[in-house]
């Protein structure tokens, strides 16, 4: 149906990941509530039945998109969950969220600003819970509303930042700048190496 | 059609008014893609002839509701470069903006974070400037990729906190909770009084 393979297993996983791919480009584009199905499949020359042989609705589609993320959003959280002392809990929250939307430049901008995206997934029990933390862990650190602006703001600015960097800007050089932009916000100093 | 009032021209105006609000709530709640001018219809009970009746299409009544919004961008960025010197030409733009999103808290969001929106906005002649022009105002401070990327999680940082801000912050001290975070990440000082 996909592919010319006789590799069946492989060409079906090679057919998701283009799938996925070209999803995360017109969300971008689009956001995910003007992105239909159809879109996807006339995008990919493939009919719409080739996109519902790997996803049955388009919100099966999404979740697929930012689930690994998602995954390694609970690790961070998990862990900075686990330090010691507010300082600690929101300097490895903010570590964890700036390596995290540095590597994934693209999903980071659909997940955190796509408001069609958010309204999906907050109705996700799994994963609303994993969406909210990072902010209480980071306004933590400066209780009363001062905190929570920031923290806004780091989750926000630090997305947006990553999604609209220039291509030349390679993933560490990325991931610096934004943990110098949130430690600025936070307050936080850099640490002695 | 609208309204049971003898006085027509009040009525149209509060229509128009009424259609406004409700298309940003709704911009909001699903994107500006994932709106029909059907669910703003019914959101309000109106038929979609009575809307056609204010707006023709639905990009004409996305502008609607940004306009007034970009006109008083355009104003900040036009104060903005004529300022003498990188630092007060960064200064001004950032002042300029805290203030216009911590007024404008539910439009900021839907004009700098929503895919579908910037999409729109990037296609009218008028308006590509206006959203151009801030990030390379508050790049110049410090010119490089660390200069691009402060800048963006300026523009995009603050937007996400004013339309996340609790209801109980009021908009003075909203302005005042987002400058702090624009001249953290800028590295301004806070002028003296």
């Amino acid at each position: 149906m996909t592919t010319a393979r006789t590799d069946g297993i492989t060409g079906e996983a090679d057919t998701r990941r283009r799938l996925l791919d070209v999803a995360v480009v017109l969300f971008i584009r689009h956001s995910f509530a003007g992105t239909s199905l159809q879109m996807i499949a006339d995008e990919l020359g493939f009919t719409k039945a080739a996109i519902y042989y790997h996803f049955r609705t388009r919100e099966q589609l999404l979740i697929a998109v930012v689930e690994p993320m998602l995954r390694e959003l609970r690790a961070i959280v998990d862990t900075a969950g686990r330090q010691r002392g507010p300082r600690a809990r929101a300097e490895a929250m903010l570590a964890g969220y700036a390596a995290l939307v540095a590597a994934n430049r693209s999903i980071a901008s659909v997940l955190t600003t796509d408001p069609s995206v958010i309204r999906v997934l907050r109705h996700q029990p799994e994963w609303r819970d994993v969406l909210e933390r990072p902010r209480t862990l980071l306004a933590e650190l400066d209780p009363g509303p001062s905190g929570v602006v920031r923290a806004t703001a780091v989750l926000t600015g630090l997305a947006g930042a990553a999604s609209a960097a220039p291509d030349d800007i390679d993933q560490d050089a990325l991931n610096r700048h934004l943990l110098e932009v949130g430690r600025r916000i936070l307050g936080l100093r850099t640490p002695r190496r």
